[in-house]
C-alpha cells in the first residue's frame, strides 16, 4: 500500500509518500510545492493543483492523507488560506480516484509518539525511524506530511 | 466582456455569466453546481470543479468574480468548508487562464443597490431590472452569482 501525506499550505505545501510491504515502510518520496510569491490566490491553487496531480501521476499512491483544518480555528484567516489550499490539493486527489482521510495534528502525534501533546522534534525522530533515515527530512514540511502518511499505515495496520 | 459570478457553496454552488454590449447587459447563463448529498468533501469539491470548467469552456467568460470570504468569519466552521469549495472553483478559473476577482457582499449592495446594508430582495430587483428579466432567477444561488457579475461590470464601467 501506497500513502500519500500532504501538509497544505499556501506558501510551502509538504508531501511525502510511503510505501507499506513486507519488511515495513519505505521512503518513496518526498518535496515541496512551492508557487509563486508573486502570484494571486487563484494562480497559486492552480500551481498547488498541478504539483500534487504530478506526484499523483508519478507515484500512484491508493489514498491521500491530509492534516485537519479545523484545529486551526483560533486563526480564522489562516484556516481560511489553508483551507483554500486544502481544497484544490484534495480536488486533485478525488479527480484522480484516490479517497482521501484528514487526520487532526494530535492524532498524528499520537500515532507516532503516544501521546497527542508530543514535540515536532519527537515527532521527527519517530519519522526518521520509521522510515530509517539518517536525519528528518526538510524543510520540516516534509516531515509533517510524512508524519500524516506514517500515521494512517500505523492505524491502518492495527498496531 | 463575458464576466462570471460565482457563489460558492458545497451544497449549491450558484453561478451566471452576464455580458456588457452596445445595448448594455444581457444574461447569457445562470444554474447551480449541486454536488451529489452522499459524495464526501473531496469528491464533492470535484464535483464542484467540474462543474465550472464545464461552464468556463461553454461561455468563454473573460473573468470571473466570487464572493470574498473573510466577512463570514462569525461562523469559522462555514467559512472554512465554503473556503474549500472557493479553493476548487478559482484553481478551475486559474487553470482555464481567467483572472480572478473577489468581492464582499456589502461591495456588491453598494455597487447595485446603493447601500451595503440592502437587502436580498432589493439585490434580486436590481439583478431583474439590469437584466430585463420577468422575475428573479431561482434559486437564489443564481441572483448572487450574477449580482457579483453585475457589480463587477458596473465598477468596470465606471458607472
Amino acid at each position: 500500500m501506497r500513502v500519500l501525506g500532504v501538509d497544505p499550505s499556501l506558501h510551502i505545501t509538504g508531501y511525502g509518500v510511503v510505501e507499506r510491504n513486507g519488511a515495513g515502510l519505505r521512503l518513496l518520496e518526498g518535496g515541496t510545492i512551492t508557487p509563486g510569491k508573486g502570484s494571486c490566490l487563484s494562480e497559486r491553487l492552480a500551481e498547488l493543483q498541478r504539483g500534487i496531480e504530478d506526484v499523483i501521476s508519478t507515484f500512484r499512491p491508493d489514498v491521500m492523507i491530509v492534516e485537519e483544518v479545523f484545529a486551526r480555528t483560533a486563526y480564522p484567516r489562516t484556516a481560511i488560506l489553508m483551507a483554500h489550499a486544502r481544497g484544490a490539493l484534495v480536488c486533485a486527489a478525488a479527480i484522480a480516484g484516490l479517497p482521501v482521510h484528514d487526520y487532526a495534528a494530535t492524532a498524528v502525534k499520537r500515532a507516532l509518539v503516544g501521546r497527542g501533546a508530543a514535540t515536532k522534534d519527537q515527532v521527527a525522530a519517530m519519522v526518521v525511524q520509521a522510515l530509517k533515515l539518517r536525519k528528518p527530512p526538510a524543510p520540516a514540511d516534509v516531515t509533517d506530511a510524512l508524519a500524516l502518511a506514517i500515521a494512517y499505515l500505523r492505524r491502518t495496520d492495527g498496531r
